[in-house]
């Protein structure tokens, strides 16, 4: 590997790390854990929801056929013949034609009616109700299996499940969730110069910031991450340590080794335990960013800077994680907005520019991409594809939120 | 409380709800689990990031100057007097006018030097380095403490930790971060047409989904959910129910009870063990929402609908969960689109409308409100002011996602 990497562009790399995801392994999961989780399988309603016509007011079941004409002035008049219980259901409950039955909101229809008159719109008179305002058929009511027909599916596989998702399957009897394992992603650090973040660190060295980071990366991204700690600059070491690691893990980041030395260890390792397949992509900030395969297990050397592993991190890794956790939409959150000045880019590669987006407007972030405040300071980046050579001023641009 | 609820305004609410919230209480953990939580203090570097002039590149130390006017045809020649290792501060290691050293990426620059050459500009030739490219003053170069000062803070209180915070965190030396305290949220499920998940719905009866789907929201939002179940619309248990919630829970969500008798049940109970604040506000849906506070802390009654009882969720409850973690700005995601239609409103109530967003179109998502299934097909809601009649098609309009 000589001083000029030969990079590949990120769609390519993008590909190539799909191509080499492992498949989705399942789970099945307790319906109280399974919210964040992907949905690995169709959700099917054990039955129909709801089970019955049912009230969505307070009021009375009537035939709405017997509302009709009715007004403030000429009210309809219907006989009450009782009220229905919560949760149950009586075969003898009927609504004949100029009759009508107190219902509470969530009750069953009685036989007979087709509507509900909400209570605000009627007036008691001993026995007799007032209807002031015609219903139609249907009106204010929830019919049988309206809401899912038992059978359907509820929810396709690939969902990232939300709360809503949760109520759902709740609704649909699923107390256990078929989904995706989560990933096991093993983070080694490389670097001499790191130490840990308990450490103090002497002149000349560094804590290692990047296992922390992408270790939270991860967690929020639905994986295990397991950390490894630092590795000393040393291939016997090394080459232990990653052997390790892909043996216990799905994935493995391999984290620091910015300079050409630790490159070329880090994409030797590799070579030694299995294949690189890529090594240097068109992307900025992550250049000297590594893919292989060890064992049939990707493995990545990510570049040294936290502002580049991060990066690195959304725009190659997540979609091998995505793959991995059958994940049907990436779950990328994206703002436009109109940029406030021109960013030029070096065409032939995607540029991955940090921005502060505020009140609809985008200002890139300046700092040399080193610095960790600038990944704070900013909102998320614009990408700027490799064909282009930059953005203009006042242009709607994507945002990738972080 | 008669048939017509005499409403409070949702802003009214939002301020009667957050002036009873619980003020936050801090806890410290580990960096590793911190993603996600609320950052309760200001957290200062507790050393100079970084703590030396530090490369980006691999190259060459120069004093900038000896750089002036080099280019392809006519380079700077440079003595070459050493390598710098990593992770190593070696005090003798000097670059003098018209010499330079090598110095991997990350590794420390030596004394004189104050700039770095890339290694792509520059040619080696025994022990002399040709510069082709000049370079300016702290090119290449992150200077000391460019990053953070020591003692300066990296990151204020209130804010909700990202993965690349938590990098920031690992590198300013917090490895024990002090965050809020997770809210401890108790829900009770009220209705005798209630069943439990794991049960087959007979006539008259439905699922208790609301309880799943509130406690997927909480555990998602920063809180910890306690299900009491479903107790039976009874006010002697409900009562003991809620007592017992109220004991153990910073806040306590009584979930369900849509008819007017079972919402009278709910504020008499709250009003019998404490006081009710508010019954009824002007949202659609959710008008019903009971707010009371007993021993001193907030007790919601939440409509019975999964649809209203969510968006009361996030309307009224999350403002109290914000400010009970102390976090200093809503985490709610939204985003800005065109309206494809007219969406009517009533004045007098601010109205949350159910809406898909594709490519930058907002479409509202019809169906009854009592329906799960527009929960789940829908991305969020639109929000209409009580002040206004409706939003006109074509109009730009912020959509909360859910």
């Amino acid at each position: 590997m000589g001083k000029f990497l030969n990079v590949v562009p990120v769609s390519e790399t993008v590909a190539a790390v799909q191509r080499i995801a492992p498949d989705p392994a399942r789970e099945d999961v307790p319906l109280g854990s399974a919210a964040g989780r992907v949905l690995s399988a169709p959700v099917p309603a054990d039955t129909d929801i709801p089970g019955f016509d049912r009230s969505v007011v307070d009021g009375y079941a009537v035939k709405a056929a017997d509302t009709a004409g009715a007004g403030e002035s000429v009210p309809a008049m219907l006989q009450c013949t009782g009220m229905i219980a919560m949760g149950v259901t009586d075969t003898l409950n009927t609504v004949r034609s100029g009759e009508c039955m107190y219902v509470p909101t969530g009750g069953v229809l009685p036989a007979g009616a087709d509507a509900m008159v909400m209570v605000e719109n009627t007036e008691k008179a001993g026995d007799m109700v007032l209807v002031r305002k015609p219903v139609a058929h249907g009106e204010n009511v929830l019919l049988f299996n309206e809401d899912f027909r038992k059978g359907e599916v509820v929810l396709q596989a690939g969902r990232k499940l939300s709360p809503q998702d949760i109520g759902v399957l709740a609704a649909a009897g699923c107390s256990v969730v078929p989904v995706a394992r989560k990933p096991i992603v093993g983070i080694i650090s490389t670097g001499n110069e790191l130490v840990p973040v308990t450490q103090k660190p002497s002149p000349g060295q560094v804590r290692d910031a990047n296992a922390s980071m992408l270790g939270a990366f991860l967690t929020g991204y639905g994986c295990v991450p397991k950390l490894y700690g630092i590795v000393k600059d040393e291939p016997a070491a090394f080459e232990s340590a990653v052997s390790r690691a892909v043996a216990e893990c799905d994935v493995v980041l391999l984290s620091g080794g910015s300079s050409k030395d630790e490159r070329d260890m880090t994409a030797g390792t590799i070579a030694r335990l299995g294949e690189v397949l890529i090594h240097g992509v068109a992307i900025a900030p992550g250049k000297p960013t590594i893919i292989g395969r060890i064992e049939g297990k990707p493995v990545f050397g990510l570049p040294g800077h936290p502002a580049s592993a991060y990066i690195v991190l959304i725009a190659i890794v997540r979609p091998l994680l995505d793959r991995m956790l059958g994940l049907n939409r990436p779950e990328i959150r994206t703002v436009q907005a109109t940029l406030a000045m021109n960013i030029p880019s070096q065409r032939g590669r995607e540029d991955y520019v940090r921005v502060k987006v505020e009140e609809g407007i985008v200002t890139p972030v300046f700092g040399k991409s080193g610095l960790l405040n600038t990944l704070v300071k900013s909102d998320g980046v614009v990408c700027i594809p490799a064909g282009s050579e930059g953005l203009e001023k006042g242009s709607t641009v994507t945002v990738i939120l972080w």
